[in-house]
This record gives C-alpha cells, sequence and structure tokens, in this order.
C-alpha cells in the first residue's frame, strides 16, 4: 500500500528544476508536500513562478518514477527517509542545505549513531591505505560509525575497515542508491548494504556524474561529528569535504606524512589552517571525548602480544609467518598486530607485512 | 697587553660554585667584576656568604686558567664577549639566565644578526639529513645564520647546509670553544671556526658531559629568532631545546613525517602543542616576515629548470648522471635541484639520489 504523503515527497523532489532552496520555501509555505501539491496552480505561481508551478503540475511526468521509487522503497531494507520522518539523521538538520529526501539502502539506524567520516585520495599510497583501514577498525570497535564515500583509496579502505572491526559503516553515494559506483567497489556496496547502509539523496538510476560529488561531501561531514583526512592532495575533493565540514562546525583532524609526499600536501594544509593532527586513533577519541576502546587482547593476555612481539623482530614479516612462529591464528595475531599498531609498537607496511619499531 | 677588566670577568666566571645567578647578584651589588673584587672580604662575605667569598678571593686558584683564557682571546679570531661588551648579543639579554661570558671562535658579528636554529635527533633518517641540510641552505641564502649544536645527524647536516649556501653558522658547543666534539665532526668544527663561528659560555677545556647540554640548548634558542625542529624523537633534547625557545618567545617550527617514525613524534608533539608545520623554507621566512631567497636560477633560466626535469624523469637519479645527460656543471644541477625540490618537484633521496615527484 503506497504511502500519499512520501509519493507526494517523492514527486516533488523528482520536478527537473526544483532545487532544494525552492523546495524548502514550498515546505514553509504550504506545511507537507501534499498541501502544496493541492494549493492549485494560480498560488503554486505566486510562489514559485509560473514555468516551475507548471512542471511540479504535470504528474505524468514524474509518475513513473515515483511510482518506481514507491516500489522500491517497499522491498526488505530499503527506505526513502523524508525531512518530516522521525528516523530524519539529526545532524543533517544542522547543515545549511538538508536534503529534502534520502534514499537508504540498509540499516537507518546508522544515520542517527555518533559517527565518524574518514576521506581522502582516490589515489592513495599502500601506507595510506593501511592506515585509513586501521583507523576504521580502532574507530569501529569504539562504537562509531564510520562514514565515507565508497571511492577507491581511502574511501574504500576506511569502509572495508570499519567492516572489519564491529562493522556499522555508512556509504554517501554520488549517484543513485542502487548504482553501484565505481564498478570496482561492487563488492563493497553489497557488503555495506547488508551490514551496514548506504545512502544517496539523488534519485534511484542516477548515474555518477562529477558535479554530484560536491553535493554528496556536504552530506558526509553533515552526517559525522568530526571528519578525518588520512591522505589528500592539495585541490582535491577531501579537502573540500574538510572545509565543509568545518563550516559545518564538525571536527577536521588529519594525518601528516613525508613534506614530499604530494599525497601528504593536503592534509599538511589542513593542519596548518587549523585541523588537528592525527597520529593514533586515540587523539581523536580524545578530542571528540570518547572513551579508548576496550583493548581486550592487550588487556587479556599482555605476556602474549609481548610474545609476539619477539616473534615479530625487527625485520618485516607478514601475519602468516607471523602464525607459524607464534601458532596463534590470523585473526589474533591481526589483533594483536593493531593492538601493537595503535601503541605505536610495530608498523604496518605495504604488503601485509608488519615491522616492530619500539 | 692582556684587558684587566676582562681577567676579573673570567675569574670571576672561573670561580669553583658562582653560578650565573649569584654572579648577577654581584653584579648588581658592586657593578663591574673588578669592583666586587676590589671590595674586601667582609663586603663580598655579606652578599655572597662567608664560603664563596673565600672562594673568590683566592687568586691562586683561577691565575692559570684566567692566564691561559686571556692568552687564547689574544690569538686571531677568537674573543671572550663579556655581559658589558658592545658585541654581546641582543637576544641573549632577553633570556632568564643569560651567560657572563662567551667563548667566540669565528665572527662574533654572527651572534647578533638575524638567526634560525635547527636542531633533532642524532639518529637522523636520510631523509632528515635531506631536509635538514636542504632547509639550511635555503635559509642561508636567505640570508638567516644557521644556530646549531654540531651534534651528529640533524645539527651537522644544518651546519654543512648552511656552509653550502651563503655560509653564515653558529655552532653553540656543550664543551668549551677548544674541545672538538664529537670527534666525528672535528673537520666540521674546524671549518665553522673560519667561516662560521664556534661558541661556548664554558670555561675552555671543559670535556662534553651530558649535564652541560640542557644548558648549553637555552643558548641555541637564545641566540635565534626561531627553532625548526627536523626530526627528534619523544624524550629528547631537541625538544628540550624547542619547549625552552617557546619559553624564550621564540617561534617554533616543527617538519612532519609519516605516524609511524618514531623520529617524528617529537616534531608531530610540538604541532599538536602550537608549533608550526613546515613543509617549506618559505613557510618558516613568511612567518618571521622575511622575503624569499633570490631565486636566480629558476627565474634566469626557467626553461633549463624544465629540460632538468626531463633529463630527471620518474626514476631516481644522482646528480653525475644528471650532468652527463644535460651537459651542466655539477653547481647549477645543484642549485636547480635544490630550487625544484623547495617547489615540491623533486625529492631528494638517500646516497644523494633525486626523483621527480611533480
Amino acid at each position: 500500500m503506497p504511502d500519499p504523503e512520501l509519493a507526494a515527497w517523492l514527486r516533488l523532489t523528482l520536478v527537473p528544476g526544483l532545487g532544494g532552496q525552492t523546495l524548502r520555501k514550498l515546505l514553509s509555505e504550504f506545511g507537507l508536500p501534499s498541501r502544496a501539491l493541492a494549493a492549485g496552480r494560480a498560488a503554486l505561481a505566486r510562489s514559485v513562478g509560473e514555468a516551475l508551478a507548471g512542471r511540479i503540475l504535470a504528474t505524468d511526468d514524474q509518475a513513473t518514477a515515483v511510482a518506481a521509487a514507491l516500489r522500491w522503497a517497499d522491498a526488505p531494507g530499503h527506505a526513502v527517509i523524508t525531512l518530516a520522518d522521525r528516523e530524519y539523521p539529526p545532524r543533517l538538520l544542522e547543515i545549511a542545505d538538508p536534503p529534502a529526501v534520502l534514499y537508504v539502502d540498509g540499516r537507518t539506524d546508522l544515520l542517527s549513531r555518533p559517527s565518524l567520516a574518514i576521506v581522502g585520495s582516490r589515489n592513495a599510497t599502500p601506507q595510506g591505505i593501511a592506515n585509513a583501514t586501521s583507523f576504521a577498525r580502532a574507530f569501529s570497535e569504539a562504537g562509531l560509525t564510520i562514514v565515507s564515500g565508497l571511492a577507491l583509496g581511502i574511501d574504500a579502505a576506511a569502509h572495508r575497515g570499519a567492516l572489519d572491526g564491529e562493522g556499522a559503516t555508512v556509504a554517501v553515494l554520488g549517484s543513485g542508491v542502487d548504482v553501484a559506483y565505481p564498478a570496482r567497489n561492487a563488492d563493497l556496496h553489497r557488503a555495506i548494504a547488508a551490514r551496514g547502509a548506504l545512502v544517496s539523496e539523488f534519485p534511484l538510476g542516477t548515474p555518477a556524474i562529477g558535479g554530484n560529488f560536491p553535493r554528496r561531501n556536504r552530506l558526509i561531514s553533515g552526517l559525522a561529528r568530526g571528519v578525518l583526512v588520512v591522505e589528500a592532495a592539495l585541490a582535491s575533493g577531501s579537502l573540500i569535504t574538510a572545509r565543509l565540514a568545518a563550516e559545518q562546525g564538525r571536527d577536521v583532524f588529519a594525518i601528516p606524512g613525508s613534506i614530499h609526499s604530494p599525497l601528504s600536501k593536503g592534509c599538511h594544509a589542513l593542519i596548518k589552517d587549523g585541523a588537528k593532527l592525527v597520529e593514533s586513533a586515540q587523539d581523536v577519541l580524545g578530542e571528540l571525548g570518547l572513551p579508548a576502546p576496550a583493548r581486550t587482547v592487550a588487556q587479556s593476555s599482555p605476556e602474549v602480544a609481548h610474545e609476539l612481539l619477539a616473534h615479530l623482530g625487527y625485520d618485516p614479516c607478514n601475519v602468516d609467518t607471523l602464525c607459524q612462529r607464534s601458532g596463534l591464528t590470523p585473526d589474533t595475531v591481526s589483533a594483536m598486530l593493531l593492538q601493537l599498531e595503535l601503541e605505536g609498537r610495530v608498523a604496518s607496511l605495504p604488503g601485509g607485512r608488519y615491522q616492530r619499531i619500539a
């Protein structure tokens, strides 16, 4: 049974040329979308002009798309959340241009949970990927939902790290929520729909076009309490997201790197502008007033972690070799390595290798 | 012909157990050292106690050392500067505990010129050494005197970079100015005496003992307008120098690096505490209100620098190979590489190789 009010919201957002600002004007003058649609052409025209009033009332133009969206929303795990819904994420109401509707594939509850955005370059270095993964996992284990943009590189690594941890992650798309873009992240798209949430303000089927991404970026920072930039070039989308975040009053965090790495220049520029330099997950958690994650492995078996350090030695070594040397399972070794990495005692290197540094 | 007033200064500073604070007390009560020495035992005892008054007046104890210091000061290029001299560096008068005398081997004028301190780890990485050298060279070419501590690692690289440039550098020693320590820097010790200045507040012949270095560090920052920390571990002497610098009202600058490098943790801690993140010499010059160095090479022949980039390619390459490929002299190639490095277009690698990065 379709919800007539939801149909009215969808119809308004699908009118060509009717942007967020005009839609909010209609809402403030007429109340709910159904009342705007019932107000008559003359009243609409006085509010938004003749041309737009005509397009709003040309039902045939949007009827097919509205029906398809209602069918989509009816499927298990799908939802369309409007500005009038209780489920609408409160933090998005704080931003200058909150979307009228959000298409969600997955857990709508995640949109209102404490969350941190992690963004960065599509062409990240192996160390950047490793950092994004391990920070996301640590934040996830501390109870934060990880928000990112499902791009290649840092975004994908952040989502994967969150899924490795407690598993809560939200991907905000610059395409329709049903469009798996980029194709190389199709598996991740499915995994997030199943265990996290995919979110978009764009109508179903919207292709991933460049112009959508700056709009999308404001939602990544808008949904989160803060934004961590892992690696970013100067003049990159990640820097735009970070600057939008600062305008939205969100905390901005950045990981430093070599002054000779072009992918650290964006992070350094942010730190110069007042972003907080981050060396460990604890730096961010402390700033957000959150407790450190329960350090179950290290606390319950410090002697085993110590033994692992001895097995590791000072030469780079991978998890398989460490399992052989220690007799521990890969899961346990990985958890301990993460722990030791967060404590600054081992470094993760490209190629899944680890090295003792303290 | 020895200067009797200088002899009196030397005699007071050579009294065992007579520290800077007590010496300043004597100066404020009696005026010049010669007047303190002529005031009589009873007056001295009222000021500093019986025991110390006795030691001050026991001329025999200091006579040999005073005579030796006066002979040393008479040699070409040597000087002992007292708090009462016009040559005493004005910036040291701003600090809490200015030394009463400074032994100088080299150019005393450098002590009062605009200067920047560069400090860092003795166990620096090859990239840290390269950074210290190229930053020092750039500051030197911009007219700044480079102050450091003649330790191994970053200190030595900073002095060498300054000598590569316009050549003004000051080494502040934790030993007597005539003690070449560490032995591995003996050549640098000689080069700085010849072209820059070696400075110490410790009597001639004082060995390099650990306790002297914290005192020495306050002079490194005290002589400079700011301190740049290139690489430093947590809990290192460089961090102590940086914190003294902040207390003295000097600007503190730090170069970031990988969050997995123990030698970047000190720099990151300083940035978290408010030090300025530095990516290029220009970052520091701008903050100090100084113009950028004249970019003679790049400005006069941009097409040649561009050609050099083409010769460099994206694989690491040394200066000799570049000279062969380009037909340019080593000096010209080195100058262009420095220029390109400061512009962030090439990175210097360990072993004197360079790599194009932009």
